[in-house]
């Protein structure tokens, strides 16, 4: 019984436009510190896994900017899907191929592209993650401890603790979607939820098997695809069956319908960095709390954050503002509407200016 | 005796950075409607002055703009200074220019770059004042009807009338620097005060004699200036000489020492367009109340003007501020600050980098 990382790297992350692209999404940004998100993810990772133990799952779009960003990682241990389905079929299929490697693997589930501050308190986490999917059959998901009423986030409320020996590790009461700003205050001072990471752990024999039970429709799909699984027909069954079954995230399809699911609580200066916002909050300022990346000049400028691609940006007078310059697009946002960043891109798409995004 | 317009181009236009930039100021940008400045004001001056009569005043290294925008000019109708020296000199080296063409002109004097909404007023006010110096030996000013307590301006205060027949003509009690908030309120509250238009009428000869008494240096110099002028070592001798002439303005130099000035009060919807909230006020606006040049996309957006030269700008949540993008620079500015672009321009020169000048 082997354990594996499971890296999640399909995602557009319009959030982050215009510095993320259709053909260069969020994961691969450099958005905090010198290396890219994904590549922060698997450095975080190496060490408790090595590198053969760790999967990265991709579109196809992205395999050449994996490769390019994670050169340790062997060419095998990236699968491809030809397009994205979402959470589950994505972890269906890291499943399969890794029973294809291994009789019985316990697999660590995780997506590319979140910031995590203190390492070690995570690697104890996913630790603790991993070592009790290895003992029972049971799904393990990791909490985190909220610092803020969040209301971008999914929440879990802890019910009660799992085991007597240790007090991070409880019973799921309830999957809750994102709150709004009341009840997220209500969830923070309760004490009793803890935000929904999308980080999980379990053996791969075990997700299948729940899948099966939720997702029969997803699972036949999976049967079919697996018998092609690293033969030469691989691709070519993939491009033909993976656009077949349904489109869903493994909270909704599996989660929610798991009252065994064990909760982890973890409290490693956790984001999921769902906007500019976020990412100001998370990076270092300067005297004017200001965050700048490339050429930035200012007169009387404050809590702003300032990324220029190849452009001077000279600000003048404002505050609380989101500036971004990249290849003959500017946005300029209010942190307070960073999540409405989503309309200008469905703009984009409405008026045929797909070549922007 | 014939009638000359004096159009001064040599101003650098720092408030309109980075559309205006040390190589292409003010004047010359289409900062409102489809022709430059220069283009406007030169066509709003001709029917009143043939191409012939019309002397355009500009500094060395924007020569070939000036032939380029204003193609009926005469070559010989422009004036090259070898560097800028403020519009005492200006005016001063145009009245020698005159001189050499007709025993006695008379001048009008304007800026190239200001707006002027309603033309037929501003040919009627002209009119006026070109009369009334043709008439005698006077000095002549415009002053504006204010419609706003606006501190970016000087202003003059209306003595008694000057003619029994013309209710528009006054003489000057004085000239007043750009007033605080307060003081630009009481001005206006008085109706006694116009604002400082910059246009002037008088006889060459006249304008000469009163440089000579307020201003004898300059007068020395522009006479040695003079002998070389319409001969081959012009260009030479103002290289030599120009820089040698005093940097002052005809306000300061002239017009505040003389109180027999007559002030003729014009209404013709004029702005010297001084800053882009200056500019964005003139313009028209969409339902948002935005003014845009170039590709626009927003959410939430108001009371911002949005020039774009190349790049799509997109703008969520914003209101009040400029944006501009042309060639390698953004600016973003708050309307409120307009002004303190000046200081951007100082960081730049401050910090070597001149090349975004």
């Amino acid at each position: 019984m082997g354990n594996y990382a499971v890296i999640m790297a399909g995602g557009k992350g319009e959030r982050f436009w215009p510095w993320s692209r259709n053909d260069f999404p969020k994961q691969f940004l450099n958005l905090i510190g010198e290396r890219s998100l994904i590549q922060q993810t698997f450095d975080r990772l190496n060490g408790f896994f090595s590198p053969e133990k760790i999967l990265v799952v991709t579109g196809k779009a992205f395999l050449p900017l994996v490769q390019e960003h994670l050169s340790e990682l062997p060419r095998n241990n990236i699968v491809v899907e030809p397009l994205g389905r979402n959470t589950a079929p994505c972890i269906g299929l890291a499943a399969l191929y890794l029973l294809k490697k291994d009789p019985d693997p316990v697999m660590l589930v995780l997506p590319a592209d979140h910031l995590v501050i203190n390492e070690k308190a995570f690697l104890s986490c996913i630790g603790r993650a991993m070592e009790l999917a290895s003992n029972e059959d049971v799904l393990v998901t990791i909490g985190i401890t909220p610092t803020r009423p969040e209301t971008g986030y999914g929440y879990i409320e802890k019910a009660e603790p799992a085991l007597a020996k240790d007090p991070m590790v409880y019973r799921v009461q309830r999957f809750v979607e994102k709150p709004d700003n009341q009840k997220a205050r209500e969830f923070l001072d309760s004490g009793l939820f803890l935000w929904n990471s999308g980080i999980f752990a379990w053996k791969a024999r075990f997700i299948l098997k729940k899948i099966k039970k939720h997702l029969p429709l997803l699972y036949k799909h999976l049967q079919e695809i697996d018998q092609y699984l690293g033969t030469e027909k691989e691709t070519e069954a993939l491009a033909k069956l993976f656009p077949k079954v349904p489109e869903i995230s493994i909270d909704y399809g599996v989660m929610e319908k798991e009252p065994k699911t064990l909760l982890v609580q973890g409290d490693f200066g956790w984001d999921d960095l769902g906007s500019w916002a976020a990412l100001a909050e998370h990076s270092p300022r300067d005297k004017n709390h200001n965050v700048s990346k490339g050429k930035h000049l200012s007169v009387d400028t404050k809590d702003c954050l300032v990324y220029g691609q190849e452009a001077l940006i000279a600000t003048v007078g404002v505050s609380n503002l989101a500036i971004v310059q990249t290849n003959g697009i500017v946005l300029v946002c209010s942190m307070d509407q960073a999540q409405d960043i989503k309309k200008l891109v469905n703009q984009l798409k409405a008026e045929g200016m797909e070549k922007y995004l």
